[in-house]
């Protein structure tokens, strides 16, 4: 059980932009600095500017940016938007086929334990696990 | 973000065996019942025997029924038994890499969610979600 790539970049885009906090961030350098490809990230970019969590530019001069306040953008709520697939089991996906789906209790407890995991993100925004932009320094000694 | 399909074949192996209660059920049997490969049930019911959920007997009389009372069979401990990657993200993951995995709070709250979901699944056993065998009955009028 894992989240998608697609979570896992739109956290790690937001997280970078945050600690660059105003500066204009660009879609090359995000996948220089975590070492994925560009149209990875450019398609997480484009859902996160798409969604409202990012403001972004064309051109020379473009980029993204964060368009909202750290504690406004919530951990729960991204996952939320970046998980196409939140069926636990094959019989919860809308073309989910299984004999017993009528009458069996695990998609039931599936959903449970789905609401667990995600209340768990619903209670931490991204101000809560903000880093410094020295983090992101490839030339950072710490890493 | 999903089970995999070995831990939710898992689960349906076991929950047929109960229903069939002290009768052998068969690979063919299982698959011709779920419409799926006999080779994803081959490998399942080989690790539910190994585990010790299952006893299996080879040969024309072969087969596998449950070798212990539904109500000593915790779901947790058989999502833990089938999901190879509990990892959430990339970084949680023996081979994972990013560049912040050293200071990033995700992975922290990646435990903290899986262990919410996993605690669902550990308040419940196969008792709790026993099918009558009629369930199974592909010429069931209600199915």
């Amino acid at each position: 059980m894992r989240l998608t790539k697609f979570t896992d970049y739109a956290l790690r885009v937001l997280l970078l932009a945050a600690a660059r906090d105003g500066t204009r961030t660009t879609v090359g350098m995000t996948a220089e600095i975590f070492g994925i490809s560009e149209a990875h990230v450019k398609k997480v970019v484009h859902h996160l500017i798409s969604a409202g969590y990012l403001s972004g530019a064309r051109g020379r001069a473009g980029g993204f940016e964060l368009k909202k306040d750290p504690s406004d953008i919530n951990l729960g709520a991204v996952i939320r938007l970046c998980e196409a697939d939140f069926g636990i089991f094959e019989c919860m996906a809308p073309r989910g086929s299984c004999l017993i789906s009528g009458v069996c209790a695990l998609p039931g407890i599936g959903s449970a334990a789905r609401d667990a995991f995600l209340a768990v993100y619903d209670k931490k925004t991204l101000s809560d696990i903000l880093l410094p932009a020295s983090a992101f320094d490839r030339a950072n000694p710490s890493h």
